[in-house]
Parts: structure tokens; C-alpha cells; sequence
């Protein structure tokens, strides 16, 4: 491998990442395709059910593509799915040789063999980590892990999301509320609490200036089976009630319950079990606390207000910590201006 | 004024910023001097009492300033103080030509009128700004206003400085107090309460790995004057304790009470009126609260730990404010990663 093959390996990731707000529940995948030293074909994946970017930079590159070298963030794919095997349509193409940068370990994986089989040169590795950071559900689903889960802290510097009666519109600014929009519309689905349910009646919706918004399942953690018939993110069928309740209930999923509230790891197995790479929780204080002391977060979004608002509520209720090796430990990870707001993303550090 | 005016002017304004560990309570002040294109000399303020930046870039000029052009990052003092009058020693080492950022407000102005009168050319006003956010408290209070007032918080993410019953050591790392110690160098004065004096007994001193840091004064709000005798603040004769007491107190000085605390602008007035420029706060949640809430506060230094520690006491105590419109608003500055913690730099907003 070369020099020229990371970039070119580059340029497929950041077309890659074009997807992010519309090919969920599938990964984000780029595709470039190079003759000689002219790139002839790009594509990326826009949209699940739809053409997959190897099928996209084809049909832009046409002949050109026989005897070319096809530049892929992650493996092709091997399967029959609602499109063809990639592996089939770039062998079918004349391509010569196929890089990758993540390796598939999906069902749709074996496509590197497939295309070696075919006599194409395969080669792999590079910026491996680079285009895996792109889909960190889909990558860990994928090898028997965990969906990816990241929550929503929306507070003033002083860490507190409302005043102590609950008032709290507006905490944040425009375009920290924008930015949020952007989340949802990556994640597989986004979670509340009924309790939000109750207080907000939340669209739970996906609100970007965009044509192309995958709008996320809307699950609430609803226990006795509260949330009203005409609550607003029932607003159409793509919706999720996780219960423990006995009677059936309309698009529910029953749960087990630990400690009197539902067990929130079967929650996310539930989510996993339907196909969900990334879950965005936007919840009230309990809700998000109990995620957080269950250890199931694996990054904080945090948009913190220029205010300081004094006693109110937590954006988190962690409750009194027995001593200071108690608190949740953060690592890092950006903090920028977003708007009149600071947006803050760490990763709560796992506890050995 | 050219461009090369600019440049030499912003290099005058850099050499200035190199007095701030050490210059206080004098303003930063830096000089370059040039002879067609060639700096000749350089010099900054370094010490109160020691020689002024003019007077070093001279020396180090030697006898090619006959003719040359002095840039200074404040207007030349006019005055006998513990060092002659700069205006002076640019006239006798024949400069031709003087180029100020910030005109001098105080005492010891009349420079640039003194220069003309001898027959120097005298320009001004350029990066005039840039010069004088060196020096905010020099500037206002010399034009009749109150010394710059810093308050240093250090807190965790949600906005915790301590658990509910008061344990809070190493809430930040050691690079962030390192980085607190800076700001106590470049202040005139420091400023704590009572209740810390007596929970921690701090030393209150600038201890940074440095040759020439200036110790600010160390003050402490005692009302009833309960300072120990032997506490660490009182290690030598550079502390005031501003009080309500009839009995006297060494080192004191007595101020009005008002709703049973100290006046807290009284207190700056008094630090006012002893030349303290830059003024830094770091006391506990009730005092810094009550600083705030005066609306003495022109920046607040916030060191955020990556953590979450759930409930536990406000890096300032501003109690249940009426409605979310009573939030303190702040401009941000500045945010940046200082080793493990995150620091904001932010104003807060006057009310109109």
C-alpha cells in the first residue's frame, strides 16, 4: 500500500460520512474508484434500502471502472440483501483491486474472500480505526457488543437543567437544539422516560433543514404503561413502548424489572435485538442518571449554557456519592462553541 | 502609521505580556526600538520598582536610539516616581520618533505632550485595544472606575465543588492549579473569606516554578475578625483583614456592614484606593455567590473536572432564583483543556 492509497482510502471516508443523517440503521460507508491516478467514480451510501456507495461510485465511473481499483471505508458486502452483493457488482465491474479500511464483521461479511476467490487483489488495514470511529454501534453490534449509546445533557454552566419546579424552556440556545437534531437524526433510535412523556408530550422527531432525515424509533421507558393514547411521538407507527405491564399494548415490548424500574440493560438488548447500531437517550434527571450508574453510556453530549442559574434541578440526579472515588469519571473528547452554547462530548470511563 | 508601525507595535505588546508574573501592581508595558528596519532594542517592565520598558529597551539600544523610533504598548510616564520619568530618558537618548498603542489615564500621563513639546513626533492609537486588555483594571481604575475583579471557581462538570458535607479536595488536577496560581500572580490582590481561612487554612500565595513572581496582597472578608493568629495567610505582613470590628486589628481595615455581611464594594473600593489593579477572588460558595450577585465580578475562571459528582455544594451558593430570567448570563471567552480540565473564561453580562 502506498501514500496515494490513504488518500485515497481518506477521501472515502469523508463521503462516507455524508450518510450520517440518513442511512441509519446501516453503517456509513464511502466509496472511491481510481484509474491511474484520476479518480472516475464516487459514491457513498445514502439512504438503507438503497443503493450501497460501491453500487453508487460504479454507476458514476461506468467503463472507466474495468481495470480500476475501488477505495471502500469498509468491507463490501457478500449478501443478497433489499440490493445485490457489492462483491458481485465490483468483480461483475472489472475491478481490478479493491482497499478497505474496516473490516465487516457483519452476516454481509466475506467479501474480501469472495473477491480474492474472483482474482481480484485485496488489500486492507489502513485507517482501519479512522473509518470504524464512523459506525461505533454497527462495529460493536456487529462483534457481538452493545449498540453505541450517547446521551443528551442539556444544562447551565452550573450543571442544572431547570429550576427547582421543574421551569426550564430554552435552557439552551437555536443551534445547540440544531446540533441535537443532528444526533437524532444518526441514531437508530433515541429513548426518553414517560415522565418527559407526561411533562413535554415530545415529538421525538429528528427537525433538521434537510431532505434526507432517517427518523430514529421513538422508545419511551414506560413502565405501568402510562404514555397517553394521543401523546405526539405516537404520531405515526414508529414508535417503541417498553412496559412491564401485563395487558398487551400497542407496539410494546415487555421487560424484565430490577429494583422496581425497568432493567435498562434489557432495554438496550431489546433495541440491539431490532437492529439498532447507535441510541440517543434525551431524558430527565432519573432516567439519565440510571443510565449512567448502569454504565450503559457510552458518550455525554453536554450543551452547557453561558448562565449560571444556582439551585435547580440536575441534568442528571446521581443523588449523595458515599465519597469522591464515587463520581463518574469522564474522558474528553471535544468541547467547541456551538451557537451561544458550549458543547461538550466525553466518554464516562469504565470501571474496572 | 504603516504597517511596519503595526508589527513593531505588536511586538512591543508581546514583550509586555512577559511582566505579567511579576509586574504587579504596575501595568505590563513593553518597548521595542528600531533604526530603520533593525530592532536595536528591547525591554519590558519586570518588576515594580525596577527600571520601566523604555528605560530597558534604551539600555540595551545604546547610542543607535539617536534617531531611531521607540514603540511602546502605553503612553511614556511623565513622572519622578521610584524610577525618572520615561518621556524624559527618550528625549535625551535622542529619539526621533515615539509610537503608543494606549494612552495613560493616570498620574503619570502627560508623556505624550512633553515628547511633542521637545520635538519628538508622536503617534498613537493603533492595536490600542490589544495594548489595553493587558492592563483592564490599570485602565478603568485610573479613569475613575473599580479595580478588575477575577473570581477563580473549580468545580466538576455538573457543577459541584465539594460533597454535600464539605469534601472536596484535588476536585481539579495539578496543571489547573498550576494555571490558578498564574492568575494569583498577575493580581494585586486576592481576596477569601473567613470560613475558608478557618476550613483550610490557606497560604494564599502565587507558588509557581518562576524566579520573579509578584505575591499579591492576601485579604480575607472577617467580619468579626476570627482570623487565627497563626494562620498560614499571616506568614509575614502582606495580608489585610477587612472587618467589622471596634476592637482594632493589626493589619485591618474596618468597612460598613451591609444586610450583615462586609460591603463587598467596599471592600474593592478599599483595595481600590491601595492600587490594586486586578483583584482575585477564591473563596467559597457564599462569597463568591455574594460577589456575584453584586455584580463586582468582570470574569469568572472556571475550572471544569471531568467528572460528574451528583449532589453536593454549588461552586457558588446563588440560592432559588425567582424565574429563569434571574440567571446569571454570562460571555464566553475562552475554553480550553488544561491537563485533565477543562477552562472556561467568561464574563458576566451587566444588567441594563
Amino acid at each position: 500500500m502506498s501514500l496515494r492509497d490513504g488518500q485515497f482510502l481518506a477521501r472515502a471516508i469523508r463521503l462516507a460520512a455524508r450518510g450520517r443523517l440518513s442511512c441509519a440503521p446501516n453503517p456509513q460507508v464511502g466509496c472511491v474508484i481510481v484509474r491511474g491516478d484520476v479518480i472516475v467514480g464516487e459514491g457513498w451510501h445514502q439512504r438503507a434500502g438503497q443503493a450501497h456507495a460501491e453500487v453508487n461510485a460504479l454507476a458514476m465511473a461506468g467503463d472507466r471502472a474495468r481495470g480500476a481499483t475501488a477505495y471502500v471505508s469498509l468491507e463490501p458486502c457478500n449478501h443478497q440483501g433489499r440490493t445485490g452483493p457489492c462483491s458481485q457488482a465490483l468483480i461483475k465491474a472489472g475491478i481490478k483491486r479493491v482497499v478497505f479500511a474496516a473490516p465487516d464483521a457483519s452476516g454481509a461479511s466475506g467479501g474480501a474472500q469472495a473477491l480474492r476467490e474472483a482474482g481480484v487483489e485485496v488489500s486492507s488495514g489502513l485507517l482501519q480505526a479512522e473509518a470504524a470511529a464512523l459506525n461505533p454501534g454497527f462495529h460493536r453490534r456487529m462483534s457481538g457488543g452493545r449498540p453505541w449509546l450517547r446521551m443528551k445533557l442539556a444544562m447551565s454552566l452550573d450543571g442544572r437543567s431547570a429550576l427547582p419546579d421543574g421551569r426550564s424552556q430554552w435552557i439552551t440556545g437555536a443551534q445547540a437544539r440544531l446540533d441535537g437534531h443532528r444526533w437524532r437524526a444518526r441514531s437508530c433510535a433515541m429513548i426518553t422516560g414517560v415522565g418527559t412523556v407526561l411533562a413535554d408530550d415530545p415529538q421525538m422527531t429528528a427537525r433538521l433543514p434537510h431532505d434526507s432525515v432517517q427518523q430514529p424509533l421513538r422508545v419511551v421507558l414506560d413502565r405501568e404503561h402510562r404514555t397517553p393514547r394521543d401523546a405526539r411521538l405516537r404520531a405515526d407507527e414508529h414508535y417503541l413502548i417498553l412496559h412491564a405491564s401485563r395487558d398487551p399494548v400497542r407496539n410494546g415490548q415487555s421487560l424484565p424489572v430490577c429494583d422496581e424500574r425497568l432493567d435498562l440493560h434489557a432495554a438496550v438488548d431489546a433495541l440491539a435485538a431490532r437492529g439498532c447500531n447507535e441510541i440517543l437517550v434525551e431524558a430527565g434527571p432519573t432516567v439519565s442518571a440510571a443510565f449512567l450508574r448502569a454504565e450503559l453510556v457510552d458518550e455525554v453530549i453536554i450543551y452547557a449554557a453561558p448562565a449560571l442559574l444556582g439551585q435547580g434541578l440536575p441534568a442528571a440526579e446521581l443523588g449523595v456519592l458515599d465519597d469522591l472515588d464515587a463520581r463518574i469519571r469522564l474522558d474528553w473528547l471535544d468541547s467547541r462553541r456551538i451557537g451561544d452554547d458550549l458543547r461538550i462530548i466525553a466518554r464516562p470511563q469504565t470501571r474496572i
